[in-house]
């Protein structure tokens, strides 16, 4: 505390000084004061290094159009002045980034042109320059940015925000689509460890899922309808069923284009609707309005944290809500994303449960409630 | 360094353990790491004081309504931890704020609740509840906790919002409505230190003032019409006429509630048109899509920092443009609004060189540019 005093005595003197030798007496800063994220810069530069890091599934996953039994994911590690950050990039094949793809892509970026890290509004907009899409690649590298950035200032990230960790949501888990014995059976063993579970629909048996997890449970239950019912007015008639059977939202119950009858849905919705597929970043956000209730953020398909935190500010100056999701991933982006989870209504965090070789501990999950420690940066340590 | 370095490590171990049991080992810091944000709370709570400070305007100030030469001032300090963060509330007669109506305010705002200034989210939300105007008392608590947090941090906001303070603007210096001679002899004091002008037009001598200014110097002219055209197709040949003057933007040429016309106006201008009048906070940005090319941005009306740096991105995000610009106040509103000043298009913070009794150093104006310094917090120290 002492040290830190007298360091910004010294700094407050320099600053009565003319400019340049303010900067002189900033450089001079003795090395007593500790780390000093405003002293000269040691001409280091950032390094990135990268490695392939395919994710084993507990079991296997299944949506309404595959099944698999692995994720290619991408691992990032940026160090700086003896620190390390790290970032990662998921790629669910759905999406249409590979393992090549994302390697390609960070090939390409140089982050040792830039002084030091902490410049993120330019960094990340060269990054984003450097391809059209890649959005899973430029989140491995926003993620491990905001880690290093977060540890050379010493705090996380939500406390950077002005955010109060307490309030960070409960996760849903997804009970995943099988045979009624087998959806009993994984619903019995989440129900006391969850406080909102998730279901995915859209498919023929929609109502059979819903009623087999009801016989198990009162949990409330989120829906992910993943596109997949066409017409507007059985929508809506299944809304009012949901609603009825305590499911609490509904994710992208029409097919990703059509705003319109998405618009039309809503206005008449008795759950709020959130936007998954309809959006992927920032840009796409003011479009949104009218058509959904609120928006789904995830890291892979937004670029990151600093998107995905712009987001949340826009989708409530426009009047709508955020959600947070992730994909199968380990606990680095997930304890990312938590992050920001205090500004959200609902969180789908559960990616990091859903692998056999996380390679970090990080954020957890705690009676059911996404739980964020002090570490700093995004708040993670390997294994 | 090496403090540090075992300070993480520590942190890092204590990460692997349960929760319960890594808080312990958080507790347990010692102090030889120095000042950490993330060791338990001291139970220190932060104190609150304010005064009235009134203004002495070095230059009588007219626009287009009227005349002054003081401005009602209420300064703001925030201790906690040994530091203070200082904020500040100017009330401009015209904006209904009065030194009564902020010292009246301030009074109602109990800091002592919150455990530490970090919680901005909530706290400012607790604050913006207590009234629905009053933006400048409110601005002036969210300047002084943002100050305080950047020094608790030990970094500067520029940095915490991963900016580059080499990117900051020009600001504009306002050459103020009077006689020919008067004006031809101001505008040659400044042509040397500034790199773009301003000036507030809306009387019927607004060709006069413009001719009078160009013939003294070249330099770039904002203007800001403070509503004071009512006739839009006058209003267009007006801007037809600006451009040929070398004008390069222009504020609220018409009157604030109109934004039909606004919209008009905008779609056919041949200069950037800036909402000033016609919105005060974040709430009001969607509104100015299509009426405008872009908002002004003032910590006095918007109620501080944070909401500001929101509205950029809202801004950006709904494709406007942004500027920042400031009351007659001291370098510390002023230093706190060219925190973001790397954001925007165009600043206009020239209000504390308008001021003979300026309590703080700040930001500077060096050849004509916002110049940040890498002092904590909003950058500045008491005179």
């Amino acid at each position: 505390m002492q040290n830190r005093r007298a360091f910004l005595k010294t700094a407050a003197l320099a600053a009565l000084a003319p400019a340049a030798v303010a900067e002189q007496a900033w450089s001079r800063e003795p090395a007593t004061t500790g780390f000093s994220i405003n002293q000269g810069s040691t001409g280091e530069r950032m390094k990135m290094t990268f490695f392939p890091y395919e994710l084993k599934l507990k079991h296997v996953f299944t949506v309404a159009t595959y099944s698999r039994t692995t994720t290619p994911d991408v691992q990032v590690e940026i160090t700086y002045e003896g620190l390390t950050g790290y970032g990662e990039a998921s790629m669910p094949p759905y999406l249409g980034e590979t393992m090549e793809s994302v390697m390609s892509f960070l090939q390409k970026v140089d982050l040792e042109q830039f002084a030091d890290p902490f410049q993120l509004e330019d960094i990340l907009a060269y990054v984003d320059s450097l391809s059209p899409r890649d959005t899973a690649a430029k989140a491995a590298v926003d993620i491990a940015l905001h880690d290093l950035v977060g540890k050379l200032l010493g705090a996380p990230w939500y406390k950077l925000w002005g955010l109060d960790k307490t309030k960070a949501p409960s996760t849903t888990f997804t009970i995943g689509i099988d045979t009624p014995d087998v959806v009993r059976a994984k619903t019995k063993e989440c129900a006391d460890r969850f406080n909102i579970l998730k279901v995915k629909l859209g498919r023929d048996n929609d109502k059979q899922m819903i009623e087999t997890i009801r016989s198990v449970t009162d949990l409330p239950i989120a829906v992910d309808a993943n596109q997949g019912w066409t017409d507007r007015s059985r929508a809506l008639d299944m809304l009012h069923w949901l609603k009825g059977q305590g499911v609490v939202m509904v994710e992208q119950p029409l097919p990703k284009e059509r705003l319109d009858d998405s618009a039309w849905l809503t206005e008449r919705s008795p759950l709020p609707i959130f936007a998954d597929e309809s959006l992927q970043r920032l840009v796409d956000v003011p479009r949104m309005k009218g058509a959904f209730n609120g928006i789904n953020i995830k890291l892979m398909k937004c670029t990151g944290m600093r998107e995905a935190r712009q987001m949340v500010t826009v989708a409530h100056a426009l009047g709508m809500r955020a959600m947070v999701g992730c994909m199968t991933e380990t606990s680095c982006a997930v304890s990312a994303a938590a992050q920001f989870s205090p500004l959200v209504d609902f969180a789908d965090l559960d990616g990091n449960l859903l692998i056999a070789n996380d390679r970090f501990r990080g954020m957890e999950v705690v009676k059911g409630k996404i739980t964020l420690n002090d570490l700093p940066g995004i708040g993670v340590v390997t294994r």
